[in-house]
């Protein structure tokens, strides 16, 4: 894993009829309009954005895509987790066909997996599918939500229970707009990109741990960092685009980290998503090494180089009270199915050596988080 | 074209991984729970009805499911085309998730056609999609709406103009519940039957000008109809899934006719969906003679019959004040894309022989409409 010079990289998917580029690099958001007139038909699009990157990001991209003869209309929505709800879902389609968006027309993701997630479900059903562009704007969006194909909202059930698989038509992710990332922010998507080295790439894993200076501070380093994480989801996706199988590796990490966000009833103040991967990981790996999978080596070099980059790796750094192990097991057992006490975990063999195991004893598990809160 | 006994018909629907089976036949719903059981894993279901339907038919079929140990919920909404909405949409996906059904539970959709759009929107967005069997009560779910895997929902800006393509995993299209359905009802998807003969079936055509009776009164000649039209559908499906093409040929009848609908402000006591097509489809023909494309024999012929089946066949038959020419040409308009004073309409040869014209000059759609006002 070399670091190339500072130009663009292309991730290509190849879906079938779904294929489509992702292009990562400086400055795509003042290149958006060609881009995507080159690719797409129709000379009407709809940017959905927050108020956050809309405020910074909306006029430029506005600008490009004027140049380039295509005519847009925009929403602006509340910055945050509760924009992604059945009431945007509506609001977003009343704006889409109120600008009269057809089937070769152009609907635009501009900002995190929020406005992605929501605009992707949105472009999928109005007028059954309309053309649908992604500018993921945070580090998260730009190697996780952005490519893949998920979509979807929350209800009060739960995260992500409504949406549909729509693979979008292009992804520009524009390194530069991470410069006004809050530092918070970009290490919790950061945690993501660690996520694929230790899925099944060591040596990525190693660069990161030699490079990770150079992918905050941005430039080349950041795009490779990027574009080989595009490329691994990429990967995995093609080989199961429905999640049947493999794509559950890409859950690395989130099991401990989905029952730590549901443990600080999703306060962004206390737990952000990619902080509780982060953690999450740590415990996968250490978790591995009790049940003597791997080695505990392994365990606190993950643990060493997530500290380094200044995320948190363990639950007591989580601000407020500790949650009580009852209450994680019982978010475990929600969030997996629990088979005569058996869980499916992702659990490793080392950096780089993740699988999926369906058959782990939920004691194991219990006496485990109560060995980690103790200390 | 002979009628067989009468018994049982299966149309398979070869759609790839997306293939299913439609059975058409009395008695269905008391067999709904071997039928689902024996093609679908999961043992919950959730069943969404309509409350004229609900009140007939979900005893029957909450029994069937008991009887093959399948659990079940149900939810009964408000009958009417204003129940194909974003709040339905959200009210029916909350009790999907209470429910918890989960990716290999049936959602089941038992009504017409507004129970069964929205339900399938609603099982194809649940976890981004759980399996959805429907069970279509009126004629023209049976025939038309159950079979192609349209499904959505109205806005403000018009109707279907949300939702989704979601091919369901079964179809039970049982035969007696029709007894039930008003004469009106049953009438108005007879339109829909007689399009089939009119796109490309001559013989069928001719058949159901010699056995409309017994289609009417039930019995064998009901299947076969009910048969012919559902495999008529879905060679028309099978050949172009997504509607780019080929699938056009369905909505015969249909430009006159949602025009009449938008005439009448869907106001169902003046005019319902299928009385439109009907006089639609006699439009269609008649225009295609005064465009010396067919004989003036066919579109008498046409009329003829659905005259005879007691369905309006003309304009000045819609009780109310007639609609003028300038507001049915709006309404073609906002429905077919105009190019340079072009519209795309179904006209036809000669009964069974219509196709796609996509260069028919507004004009002569003006003269023709101030001539059938006159008289
Ligand atoms: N679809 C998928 O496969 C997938 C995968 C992972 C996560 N997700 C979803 O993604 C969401 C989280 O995404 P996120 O972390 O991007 O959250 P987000 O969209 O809420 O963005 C985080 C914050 O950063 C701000 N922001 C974004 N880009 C900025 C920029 N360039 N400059 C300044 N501020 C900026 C936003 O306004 C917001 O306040 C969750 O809803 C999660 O469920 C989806
Ligand atoms: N998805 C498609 O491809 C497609 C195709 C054509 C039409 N549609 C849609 O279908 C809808 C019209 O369908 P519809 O005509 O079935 O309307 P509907 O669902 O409103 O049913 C008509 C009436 O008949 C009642 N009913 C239904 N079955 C009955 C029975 N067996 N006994 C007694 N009463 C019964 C209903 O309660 C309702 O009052 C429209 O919304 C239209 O857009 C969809
Ligand atoms: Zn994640
Ligand atoms: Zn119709």
């Amino acid at each position: 894993m070399t670091s190339s010079d500072n130009t663009e990289r292309l991730v290509h998917v190849p879906l079938g009829e779904r294929a489509y580029d992702i292009l990562i690099g400086p400055g795509l958001i003042g290149r958006a309009g060609g881009e995507i007139s080159t690719r797409i038909k129709g000379r009407k699009a709809a940017i959905v954005t927050d108020e956050h990157v809309g405020a910074l990001y909306l006029d430029p991209l506005m600008d490009s895509l004027q140049t380039d003869g295509i005519e847009a209309v925009s929403i602006s929505l509340p910055p945050g987790e509760k924009t992604k709800s059945f009431d945007s879902l509506t609001k977003v389609c009343d704006v889409l066909l109120e600008a009269r968006i057809e089937r070769n027309d152009t609907v635009i993701a501009l900002g995190g997996g929020v406005i992605g997630d929501l605009t992707g479900f949105a472009a999928g059903i109005v007028r059954r599918g309309v053309r649908f562009v992604q500018i993921p704007t945070s580090l998260l969006s730009q190697v996780d939500s952005s490519v893949g194909g998920k979509t979807g909202i929350n209800t009060r059930h739960g995260k992500n229970l409504v949406g549909i698989f729509n693979q979008p038509d292009l992804v520009l992710a524009d390194t530069d707009v991470l410069n006004t990332l809050s530092e918070r922010e970009f290490r919790a998507g950061y945690a993501e990109v660690a996520k694929y080295g230790l899925i099944d790439k060591p040596d990525f894993f190693e660069w990161l741990e030699n490079n990770w200076k150079e992918v905050f501070s941005g430039g080349a380093a950041r795009i490779e960092a990027i574009a080989t994480s595009c490329q691994a989801k990429a990967d995995v996706v093609v080989a199961d685009e429905r999640e049947n199988g493999r794509r559950a590796l890409l859950n690395l990490g989130h099991t401990f980290g989905h029952a730590l966000e549901a443990a600080t009833e999703y306060d962004s103040r206390r737990l952000v998503h990619g902080e509780g991967v982060s953690i999450g990981m740590v415990l996968a790996h250490q978790f591995s090494a009790r049940l003597n999978l791997a080695s505990p080596d392994d365990a606190a070099r993950v643990e060493a180089h997530l500290k380094a980059v200044g995320l948190p790796t363990r639950i007591d750094e989580i601000p407020g009270e500790l949650p009580s192990t009852e209450f994680l097991m019982d978010a475990i057992a929600q969030d997996k199915k629990v088979k005569g006490g058996k869980l499916t975990f992702i659990l490793t063999r080392g950096i780089g050596q993740s699988f999926v195991a369906d058959d782990v004893p939920a004691s194991e598990v219990i006496s485990f988080l109560e060995e980690k809160r103790k200390k």
